[in-house]
């Protein structure tokens, strides 16, 4: 059933020649933010998707291949799927490697899409301290500026097992509602954004906070209660969405956070960086 | 005792050419599989083992030499023992080094592939978070979507002393059941697998609950009772042997995460991998 | 009505011909901190600063252009600013980057360079482990010959927003008062020296004082209350101004740290020098 | 008064043809012993000390340059000392670096090796895990394998201040006894060996047993009560001298563990192992 468009010239065209150049953008963009993940301790083995929208198109959504680190993954490398997890382009990978797509991880990813077509990219992680907040039933608590820029902003999710139905898309969809931000009980985090450093921005600060609130939680003289003795015109400012833009919108340029990680790590700026965009 | 059968052609023959196609494959991935243990920081300097049968035969059995650091195995260095732990190969290490097989530490091994010959691969750890979760009473907590993969599929070993005898070899067998996890109390971890990445990914996991348990388990309000509120039949079909499999199944490419491993620090592929595989 | 003077003679003067002497020695010092944040897990992304006076100046200030990671940062890329934040001089970032100055990041640093004439160098952190002490009502307490150096030596400021007003500056200068550390509470950390050494080593052992703190302050059996054992006169010693000198002036040379670190991730020794001067 | 003996033949003669065999093996073993501190988190900077008897003399000792962080250290770069803490040898630093002995810090190194003349090798630690453990009323527990070795084999020192004089190195003597481990409260942790292999191996237990019990021990369910249910003869054993022999002779190569080490971070087998004994 699946609809796989091969290139057949692939040995002669090469993945950037043959997609637009807004494309090849999202491409390398989607493959930062993966390896982002592994320079901040945020992966789970080939587990887990960060999902784009091709630009210039509604439902043509970019994913990893099932089966790579997220180490390994390149803009070429990248799966082109629609909305119903249809594969409408897939490279040709080297023999004996056999990634495949992974419709049943786009479940949670199709589903914010389609309801929210102002998202452009959509991360989930199984980190260690977000997988921790995320099984405490207070959930995550306004304890630093860091954290505080969630309060008001971020939605739970109950778990409900490892399969998920239509019900339960739609109950995921409630439970996000307008945030950017989602934790998903027992289970894990999610972020969205209205671009790929804008939902990596949300991801990396919802990390620090949970990380922070692991550290510190234990104590009975903890002190988030003092942000309750701002002053109550700074509280309103906090939540209030103008003031939440601020956070949203001075988001890391996510394809330098990449490049300095590769060259520190392989000690060849040239090379480092024409791997993460081969 | 020891019958040691030494290469005497070794300096015209490498360890690839006196083995065949199944051994060396084996070879390849029981060296990357320590590797991983590196990556992951699941070693204890020179300690620990992870033992595979190889291919074709029920009591041969690839374990690493005593003295040499995870980072350092390859291929080559591997040696053969049989089930009584006698040594039907080992190479020929470099002057002055001297590495030699540790009997008393394939006691375990041997308990465990002796009694379960479906079981092709053992991996057994000292890891921090590991060894933390065996000190506690309650054990391994289904905390999160990560860890209830283990729940009614993991067993639970007392802690009688560093040395084994052939009494608590029936009660380790015993303990392990028809599982592939075992918490050895006061001790460490242990997986199994039909396959080595199947038994790195059984470990994978499990490290990843014990941290994650470790990082949220003081809070009075940790919520793993939410898991009971998941729908009977879901409930099920989690901890039924079928289910089961899902989570066995997908499992990550080894010698993929120990390749991408390789290259990201040494910086060149190429040789990375030619060292790995030497 | 910024007044950015940009050299019209970068391509053919480096900024290092075109700066004293001992402005380009500050330069070098400044950027090798930026990157001992990263060797020692100190940064948030691209956000804090560390600030040090152009020597020679009493009202010029060096800090990081707004966007740049610290694994970016260089002695030619820092940008140049008065105590009011206006821009003195910054340089030409290649094409599509447009790094920029960043005025709300040095409200903090400005209000203090401005009452306390002395120090030269303000470093801000969200480390982890700072934020979580700074989430605490009893602050950091004595617990090790590491944190007891900061016992009368460090100041807490409460959290009134992410925005600063001039009310505010008061309040964090007065909370500051003569000490070189500060704790900015449900915020993060702040040290000051007066060199950058100096500066970096107060953070150094602050940040591992809070490290600490959180590993074992669970435990109702901590024994900070230890320390008043200790008989009086090395008590009142410990917290005398004079041997307070004592740990803040066998400080670490900031270069050698920074060389070292670099040199080891890059493997070429030669190139890693270089880059850090660029 | 000190007594500095320059060699005046540096340019013609390296430190490996000025001194003998023995001493040359022992300042390759010293400088990697320094190089594994850092890789396995146990530094402080350029702070804290090894130490190591030069070998065929009572009273010589080789000890580090107080400045030089370590990984800089090499085997040529380590200070001759003796019992008083008079340097007798010393190398010509490169111009501006400056490093010299630091007298204060052999203070704890020199009572002991006084009084311990088996002990070969000295190493103190400022690490995160064992100074909250140095901070704990109750000290190590019996909570795993790993930490059971010390039952019965480990001191403990109160914290008297940052100086230390004449009564304090009796004290530190007598706290330390026979053992080979030593707990430093509200300090960090100090082992000796035979060989700096042994020292190593003790410290590297010492520290996971450390970790270990950070992680775990909150939980009011912790079990290290099941090692009571040990049998009799089994729990003597453990704790019996011949047996704790066992833990401390088989002892990690050290050299291989700072080659591997150095091989992995540089990418470079020939270059990290010259850098090394350089």
């Amino acid at each position: 059933k699946v609809a796989v468009v091969r290139s057949r010239m692939r040995k002669s065209k090469s993945v950037r020649e043959l997609v637009g150049e807004a494309e090849w953008a999202a491409r390398v963009d989607l493959a930062a933010c993966y390896r982002l993940m592994v320079k901040f301790r945020m992966t789970d083995l080939i587990y887990n998707h960060i999902t784009c929208k091709v630009p210039g198109t509604d439902d043509h959504f970019l994913i990893n291949a099932y089966g790579m680190l997220y180490e390994e993954i390149t803009a070429s490398s990248l799966i082109k799927v629609d909305l119903e997890g249809e594969v409408l382009w897939a490279p040709e990978f080297p023999k004996g490697l056999g990634y495949k797509f992974n419709p049943a991880g786009f479940v949670i990813h199709g589903a914010i899409h389609a309801a929210r077509p102002e998202v452009q990219c959509v991360i989930h992680t199984h980190s260690l301290a977000g997988m921790a907040v995320a099984s405490l039933k207070k959930g995550l608590l306004p304890m630093t500026q860091t954290s505080m820029r969630f309060v008001g902003h971020i939605g739970y999710h109950d778990y409900e097992g490892p399969a998920i139905d239509l019900g339960e898309r739609e109950r995921l969809v409630r439970d996000l509602g307008p945030h950017d931000a989602l934790i998903l009980r027992n289970h894990g985090l999610l972020t969205t954004g209205a671009t790929i450093p804008e939902a990596f921005n949300a991801m990396h600060r919802l990390e620090l906070s949970c990380k922070t609130q692991i550290a510190a939680m234990y104590d009975e003289f903890r002190s988030d209660v003092r942000l309750k003795d701002i002053a109550k015109p700074m509280q309103n400012a906090i939540v209030a969405a103008e003031d939440h833009q601020f956070f949203k919108h001075n988001g890391v340029d996510v394809k330098g956070v990449a490049r300095a990680f590769v060259n520190n790590n392989s000690g060849k700026s040239q090379q480092g960086a024409s791997t993460l965009t081969m």
